[in-house]
C-alpha cells in the first residue's frame, strides 16, 4: 500500500493524481492534502479519501472548510505550516507536489528531509533551487520520480540502462499554438490564439509557456538535474503529435524513447507505482490509426524561449530562477494585455540582461533573485 | 575482454561482426570462426583476426584453406565436427550464431551445453527448436541475446521492466517491397521485382521472405520463444522505414520501443557488448531529418506469411518446422522460376495441411518434419 500526501490536491497534477488514487484505492492511500483557495473542491476530496489533516492556502479559507467537514475526522490547518505539516506527514511514504510556482521549493525540501519519495510535478524546485534539491535529495538518500509526460518518458527509456552510455536526450516539445508561424504574425496574435493547446489540456500560464517555447526551456534545465545531463546535451525535437513523450540517445546510436497517448494520468501512475505499473482499462496507443509521427527542427530565431532558457541554464546559479521569474511575469502581463507575445522574450531577456548571477545561491539568494526578477520585469513598458 | 566464436563468418551476420570485433579489438577476441565454402574470405578473417582454430563446411574447402594459410598458427576443421568444435571452444564465452537454415541447430545446443552466451541470428534455432532450446538454456543458466534488430529492440525495451506489466509486443516490419500491391499485382511480379528492400541489405531468400511477410511471421515465432510472450499478444505493424525496430506496450498503456538508423551492425553490437553498449562513430538517428515515421496494418488478406505463421504457431509442436521448411523449398522454386510469388502461401498451406503435428518433439521429430515437409512442398505442381 502506497501512502501518499497531495500538495496542490485541487490543481490538474493533483485531482489527475486523486482520480487514479481513488481508481486503485486498494494500493493508494491518501494520508493528507493541501491546496490554496478552493474550498468546495476540498471538500469533496476529504469526503472522498478521508486524510488524517488537510492545510488551506490562508485562515479564512481553513476556517470555511472547517465549518462544511465539521461532520468527518479530518483536521485542517493553514498557510506555509500546514503546507510544511503535509509535505512531512509522518503517515505518507510520498509526496506528490502539484503545487504550481516558487511556493512548492519549501515543502520539497520538508519532504526530502522528511526521508519521503518525492513525485515532482512543481517546476520551479528544480529550476530555480536544482543544485540545493538535488544534493539534498543525495544526502537523504531520496527519490525523486518526475511527474510529466516528458521527464516520465526519459525516466522510463533510462531504465535499465547504464548512464555512462548515454550519449543525448531527446525532449520531444509540441511546438504549441503558434508552431510554424514567423516573427510578423507572432507579433499580432492574441490571447485568445493562444490559450489553444492541441494536444494537451493545461491551465492558462503554461499554455502559453508552451507556445512560447519557455516551458521547453524549463524542462531542459530539470531534465539536466533530474538525469544529470549538462543542457547542452538535451536536444529539443519538436513532435506536434505529442506521441513520442522523450527519448534517450545511447552511445552505439540506439534511441529508447517512450510512447504513449497524451494523458498526463500515465507519468502520474508511474510515479505513484514505480517500479511497477498500473493497469489501465481506457484508450491507450495504437500506431496504426495514430498513422504518423512527425519531427521537425524548433525555429530558435522566432521562438526565443529555448535560447533563453539555455543562456540561464549555462549561467547557472541565480540566473535560472531569474529567467522563470521574468516569465511569469511576462504571461501575468501578456494575459492582461499589457505585452505582446513577442514582448514576454523581451521581458525575460532584460530581467537576465540586469541580474548578476550568484554562482552557489542559497535559497535565500533564490528567492531575492526572484523579488527582484519580478519587479524588473514589472517595470518593463515597451521600447 | 569478450572472447568470441563466429559461426557462418563469411555470411552478412557474420562479416559485420568481424567488423565490429575488427573496430573495438581492444574489447573483442576473436577465438574460432565456422564458414561453409568461401575459402578465400575464411583466408582474410583468419589472417585478420588470428583464431586458433576454424573450420570449413566440408574437408575439400578445409584442405585448401589449410594450403592457404600453411603459414599461420590457425588449426582447420571440417564438416559438422568443426563446426560443433567451434560452437563449444573452450577458449569463447560467446557464440556468435550467424550461420542460416536448420544446420544452426545442432551447433546452438553445443553451445548452450557448453555453457556459453548465445548471440542467436540463426531464425531455425528458434522457429524449428524452440521448446527444446529455451528448455536447455533455463537449465544450463544460459543467456540467449537476439541478434537482429527486431528481437534486439524488444530485448532493449524490456530491460529494467518488470515482466508482469507486459501488455503486448509490438514488432515492426518494412512491409517489403510489395507493401500496398493487391492479389492481382502480386501474382504478377517477377524475380527481379521481389529483390529490392527499401531498407535493408539482404540476402535473396530474407528479402523474398521480407516481402511475402513470413519472414515477420519467423520473427512473431521467436519472439514469442524468446520473451515468452504468446503469438496472440504479439502484434505486427507496418512501419515503411525502419526507424522504430519494435517496441513494447506495458499495462499503463505506455509503449518502449527502440528507434536507429537501420543498420544490423545495431544490434550485433548490443549482443556482442551486453550490457554495456560500444560508441559508434558513424551516423545516427537524426529525427528531425527523418522527418516521419509512418504506421500502418498489414493486409493479412493478400500477405497471408503472417497468417499462416500465426497458424503454425498456435499448432506449436513441429509444425513451425513444417512452415519454414516448407516456405524455404517455395521460395527457391520461386527464385527459379518454377512458382509464382503467391504460390509461396498455397506451398506453405498445402504442406502444414498434410502435416500430423507431433505436440512435444525431439530433435529427430523437428528434422524428420522438415525432411517431410521439403518433400511435400518440392511435389507441388500448380493447382
Amino acid at each position: 500500500m502506497r501512502k501518499i500526501s497531495v500538495i496542490g490536491s485541487t490543481g490538474s497534477i493533483g485531482t489527475q493524481t486523486l482520480d487514479i488514487a481513488g481508481r486503485e484505492s486498494d494500493r493508494i492511500k491518501v494520508t493528507s492534502l493541501a491546496a490554496g483557495s478552493n474550498v468546495k473542491l476540498m471538500e469533496e476530496q476529504v469526503r472522498r479519501f478521508s486524510p488524517a489533516f488537510v492545510s488551506m492556502g490562508n485562515e479564512d479559507a481553513a476556517k470555511d472548510l472547517r465549518d462544511r467537514i465539521r461532520d468527518t475526522d479530518t483536521t485542517v490547518c493553514a498557510g506555509e505550516d500546514g503546507l510544511l505539516r503535509v509535505a512531512s506527514d509522518p503517515e505518507c511514504d510520498m509526496v506528490v507536489a502539484g503545487i504550481v510556482g516558487m511556493i512548492g521549493i519549501r515543502p520539497a525540501i520538508a519532504a526530502i528531509e522528511s526521508g519521503k519519495t518525492l513525485a515532482l510535478a512543481n517546476k520551479e524546485t528544480l529550476v530555480a533551487a536544482g543544485s540545493i534539491i538535488t544534493e539534498l535529495a543525495r544526502k537523504n538518500g531520496v527519490r525523486i520520480l518526475p511527474v510529466d509526460s516528458e521527464h516520465s518518458a526519459i525516466f522510463q527509456s533510462l531504465e535499465g540502462q547504464s548512464r555512462k552510455n548515454v550519449e543525448k536526450i531527446i525532449l520531444t516539445a509540441s511546438g504549441g499554438t503558434f508552431r510554424g508561424m514567423d516573427r510578423d504574425a507572432l507579433s499580432k496574435v492574441t490571447v485568445k490564439d493562444a490559450l489553444k493547446n492541441p494536444n494537451w489540456v493545461m491551465g492558462q500560464k503554461v499554455t502559453i509557456d508552451s507556445a512560447s517555447l519557455v516551458n521547453k526551456g524549463l524542462e531542459v534545465m530539470e531534465a539536466s538535474w533530474l538525469f544529470d545531463v549538462a543542457p547542452e546535451d538535451i536536444e529539443v525535437v519538436i513532435h506536434p503529435q505529442s506521441i513520442l513523450h522523450s527519448a534517450v540517445m545511447y552511445s552505439d546510436g540506439a534511441v529508447i524513447g517512450q510512447m504513449g497517448l497524451p494523458d498526463m494520468r500515465m507519468p502520474i501512475s508511474y510515479a505513484l507505482f514505480y517500479p511497477e505499473r498500473m493497469n489501465w482499462n481506457e484508450a491507450k496507443l495504437d500506431l496504426t490509426t495514430l498513422g504518423s509521427m512527425t519531427f521537425e527542427k524548433p525555429d530558435t530565431d522566432v521562438f526565443r524561449g529555448l535560447p533563453l532558457a539555455m543562456r540561464a541554464a549555462v549561467a547557472g546559479g541565480t540566473m535560472p530562477a531569474v529567467f522563470n521569474a521574468a516569465n511569469e511575469e511576462a504571461v501575468s502581463m501578456f494575459l492582461k494585455g499589457k505585452a505582446g507575445f513577442l514582448d514576454i522574450y523581451d521581458i525575460i531577456s532584460m530581467a537576465m540582461d540586469s541580474h548578476r548571477v550568484i554562482a552557489e545561491p542559497d535559497l535565500d539568494d533564490i528567492f531575492e533573485a526572484e523579488r527582484e526578477a519580478r519587479e524588473c520585469a514589472s517595470s518593463w513598458s515597451g521600447k
